[in-house]
């Protein structure tokens, strides 16, 4: 990462160790944002991504990390916390689903927005940063736009810093973005793209399966950026 | 607990151990859902408010009672995880604050409440149920009913249920009621009163200290209660 200015505001951005929350990382830091980087340990079957998110966060310079131990697999209820659900595979030419999968996991960002901001305000940090997109957005309702407006606006009627009329920031620079644009993205900021991992289910020792969906769309970037010059 | 009539409708209550959550479980039993009990171990220094929550719900006619582990304490800044702050006391008689106090965990109810929804939507439950009310909003911005309103928003906008029109009711049938109030309610509906515990910094064993907030507030409430009639 190249040298920044430090308007000595602070951000909390929750990363995951994908490729999403590792470029809403660093592109707060490119714009001055002190960065403390807040990944969940949520009773995900993919603990490697947490692995990832530890090897990731000094090279995006962060100033802290921190790991939350909330342990949603005590509901149950989706593929990413649950092993009895398999996590659905396909070939890479196959459709994406585009109703709600399996791989949701209820409320995931409700829980995890709402972690980041208890962390904000413990820390004096002005805004939160979440890696929601464009795709996510058409299957999982916590990615959405609307989520994410009645979801600040809950956090600032629930808050003391709200309350005191300096309302946490809830910043998701990617939201309009395809996965092609948030890669060549990645790549302009210096995010060290080949740490991230966003398989749903990856071998214990972090390779990415290649078949669910996460995969899928992310080699689709990947062709293509190759492929041709920017859209 | 008397016998109630099951409307097969089910609702997450929020059971912290003390006197509001327990009622809040009674009355929607006595209202007919049948309630899973949801506790949440953040970190707090009062551990036997969870043992108080395991020994409350099975008297209180639960269908289950689920702990939550949610390591707030990760993040610091309230005198309720954090030993270095110390939980304000003073003489019954003196003022209870107003403004928000050190015991304010920050964004506590919004995270409760988010895994209240992410439990709800796993185990197809209608409703989440809180035990805030009028006297906490006093000093808690995240016990006050405009945030009640904002949260059941962004809920409805962040998962399939609410999207797919079915949204979580969040009921907080103590919301306008005093303490008082509250403590004959919760006798007229059976809870075991004397098993609840408010207190902030209880002994280790359990005993309440008798000079926290909580306890100062409930003191009263139990004065009022044996002193006159109802108002």
């Amino acid at each position: 990462m190249g040298k920044v200015e430090d308007t000595g505001r602070r951000a909390v951005v929750l990363l995951s160790g994908g490729l999403d929350s590792a470029t809403v990382a660093a592109w707060l830091r490119a714009d001055g944002w002190r960065v403390i980087a807040l990944s969940a340990n949520y009773g995900q079957r993919n603990v490697a991504e947490l692995d990832a998110a530890r090897a990731l966060a000094p090279l995006l310079g962060v100033e802290e990390h921190l790991v939350v131990r909330v342990d949603l697999a005590t509901f149950g209820g989706s593929a990413l916390t649950d092993r009895a659900i398999a996590v659905p595979k396909a070939a890479p030419s196959a459709p994406v689903a585009t109703d709600v999968p399996v791989t949701y996991v209820p409320a995931r960002n409700l829980v995890l927005l709402a972690l980041a901001v208890s962390c904000a305000e413990a820390r004096g940090a002005e805004a939160v940063g979440l890696g929601v997109n464009a795709l996510d957005y058409s299957g999982y309702p916590d990615c959405r736009p609307e989520f994410v407006r009645a979801f600040a606006e809950a956090a600032r009627r629930g808050t003391r810093c709200g309350v005191a009329g300096a309302p946490l920031r809830v910043l998701t620079p990617l939201q309009d973005m395809t996965k092609t644009q948030i890669l060549r993205r990645a790549r302009a900021l210096g995010v060290p793209v080949e740490r991230t991992l966003s398989c749903y289910d990856p071998s214990p020792r972090g390779a990415p399966c290649g078949a669910c969906d996460a995969c899928r769309l992310r080699a689709r970037a990947e062709a293509e950026l190759s492929a041709g010059p920017a859209p």
